[in-house]
């Protein structure tokens, strides 16, 4: 892995993927110890840097940060000095000379991340960037597929949803791909990327035919936001012909896991049963998102020293 | 106690109640030490999750857990993703995932805490819930008469102010009547519960009579905003008939002492030179809380082991 | 130094200043060890409360605390429960009473920090009061300069911009004059204070002529805010008439610093490529306000040990 930063799926290897998985693991007993703290990144300074709001991302990576020994800041932008209209870029800086090692941040805009790391030397990881990529959100998911199935290479995984405006999706087919599973994408049409195809995922309309025989199905977060626009199709349609019931998941293989990034709207996506039911994974990944954090600021903490 | 969780006077005994004071006790030369940090905590993540905001709480809260080697993550409603429409229940199961051992809510909904409680694994403290209780305030009440009068059993202790509304006033009337003591309210008609005598309290709507060989004066705070809807009485009305003066105060007992939650509106409920005078409790009260809620944190966290 | 309290650099003398800066200059390799902590202030509560958002500031007070091993505490105005109503001290008072040792305060208002000092046991450091003074701004440009220069005595600096409604220049003068440096200010007369010669500095109007055989030169920020209101000069013309670019700085001797607090309006009070350029010290003057802010903090609590 390029230990500088983190910024998207899209650049990682199979190897690099692995190395991180398999760093995770190592850290999952760190969370579970009574006095869940080593020491590994004493004296660094994490920032989150947020210009959207997410509790559970920010959370997962300060308790991560923490449980590393590390002392972390949060800048978020409503209460931030960048109203003072000072460039991303310079804010950063600013920062960076205080003394932060490593910036997460969270930007609206496609590239945002990319542009910092471009210009500071503090290490830059992507916790959601516009429609592009969620790059710790997708390696906690195949975390959790390796944890239970013991491999992700030949699974078949279902990704059901809105796939167009979905960086999990996009970072969850970047992973999965590059890790050997066969990539099934269902939503309807209008939320479905054009040349989707391009990158080695099958397309279907019919979630009931994709769902056949999958390993996994990871069912993504409807944006009431978005839907309200009134544009097809509402949630109350999206429920109809794509929502995840038990009648869905039984054309999947028995052992088949559930899986969603949260919040769940709860009888949408999924019914509230099977969201609480044997098959689903969905509080063990946000678990697993605090090992992979974990995983990540070590891996890019020890790299940093070898630059 | 039960160490699963505190979310009332209501449900403690009056054994239950004297251990946390005792316990407070010990704890309060933690807080005096030059190094003000032991390290029972260590590795507990306390999550503070406020519905309603509230400094002078929360701070207090997070020191306690501070000083006892915790690390402490606020989430604020108004900075949070629950506008997301995620449920309350989601929202905290999704934190208890990442390794939260104890939330600690303010919710304006009576009974939004014990919800809560029911739903997750981690331990819930109440910080205040609706017009129910806020235990932890009581219990800092009751700890500073203890400290200053040796005991509580016997004691006459009058609460004047807004009754009805008021969360401070029926957790402290749980754990006064419960640890012996004989509790007088006073306050206008319009603001006290009807059948509150069955709460095993005496009502005067004459302050001077209710102050009579008072060992302890607790008035309220009168919540400005509640009063500017134009209902009797209006704060001017209240200071003239309830507003507690040192002319009040020469009926009650020569040592009384005159305690009030915070934050003081000075010159209403109480008069600015009373409020600074020999009687005054009102500093040591918010030390106290400190020292209660760092034993509450200690005997939950103990507790926890055992269960 | 009065170990008390730091207000401003009005009330400290050479010798102070000079123990301030030389303090600075043992924290600084804190700073660039891997562990980045030392443990002086352990066990000390450090509360920032902002009555004016600025991440610049707080993070930086933030991370000197923590570099030193003290607990931090933020409260900004808005989410905290000052609108109750309570004032300014009652709010701070109860914050001491629960532990808080030193305050950082930063307020709109003039005074605002001495008004606190004088009510309270805790000790306070002004962090920007008004157009008052910004004391730990001025500190670490001193220090700046001082390491550059090996000295602060008989160097021209030259302060441009708004100086009329600026807390940065105010505490500069105060503290460059004191440390015997010649002091000239620059800018349009109308952000000019009146009688500021009383001050001890020499007033030009023409920035080439001001900026003739510098050492330092250190522009201010323009706050768009204030110029938008329509008076002169507009920031065009400001940036006409005052913005310094390469040929202004030829005007300085060679080794000219260039100097501003940040955050820069690019292309308004300086051209991007001098703020990029050899003589800027833009960067490194945030890392010098860390130590400096660490060097205050261990002061204040060495001392308060003496009292």
């Amino acid at each position: 892995m390029n230990y500088k930063n983190l910024l998207g799926l899209r650049d990682l290897s199979a190897e690099e993927i692995q190395e991180i998985l398999t760093t995770a693991h190592l850290m999952r007993p760190v969370m579970e110890s009574p006095n869940k703290k080593i020491t590994y990144l004493m004296g660094k300074n994490i920032l989150t840097l947020f210009y959207e709001s997410s509790t559970r991302t920010r959370v997962s990576f300060e308790l991560a940060a923490k449980y590393l020994g590390a002392t972390t800041t949060n800048v978020s932008v409503a209460t931030s000095s960048v109203n003072k209209g000072e460039s991303l870029i310079d804010t950063v800086r600013t920062l960076q000379s205080m003394g932060v090692d490593i910036v997460i941040m969270r930007h609206p805009m496609t590239g945002a991340p990319k542009l910092l790391a471009d210009h500071i030397e503090a290490k830059v990881i992507n916790a959601g960037d516009g429609i592009n990529e969620h790059p710790t959100q997708a390696l906690l998911d195949l975390y959790t597929i390796e944890r239970h199935k013991g491999r992700i290479k030949d699974l078949k995984v279902v990704i059901a949803g809105d796939i167009l405006h979905s960086r999990v999706a996009r970072s969850n087919i970047w992973g999965l791909t590059k890790m050997g599973a066969r990539v099934v994408v269902a939503g309807p049409s209008t939320l479905i990327p054009k040349k989707i195809e391009k990158m080695g995922v099958e397309v279907f309309q019919d979630i009931k035919k994709a769902v056949v025989d999958a390993d996994v199905v990871m069912a993504l977060r409807m944006q009431k936001e978005r839907q309200e626009s009134g544009l097809f199709p509402s949630l109350r349609e999206y429920q109809h012909y794509f929502g995840i019931d038990e009648g869905v998941l039984s054309y999947a293989k028995p052992e088949v896991l559930l899986m969603h990034p949260g919040p769940v709207n709860r009888g949408i996506e999924i019914t509230s049963d099977i969201m609480e039911g044997p098959h689903s994974t969905i509080e063990e990944q946000v678990t697993n998102g605090v090992a992979i954090r974990m995983a990540l600021l070590y891996l890019m903490t020890r790299g940093g020293d070898k630059q």
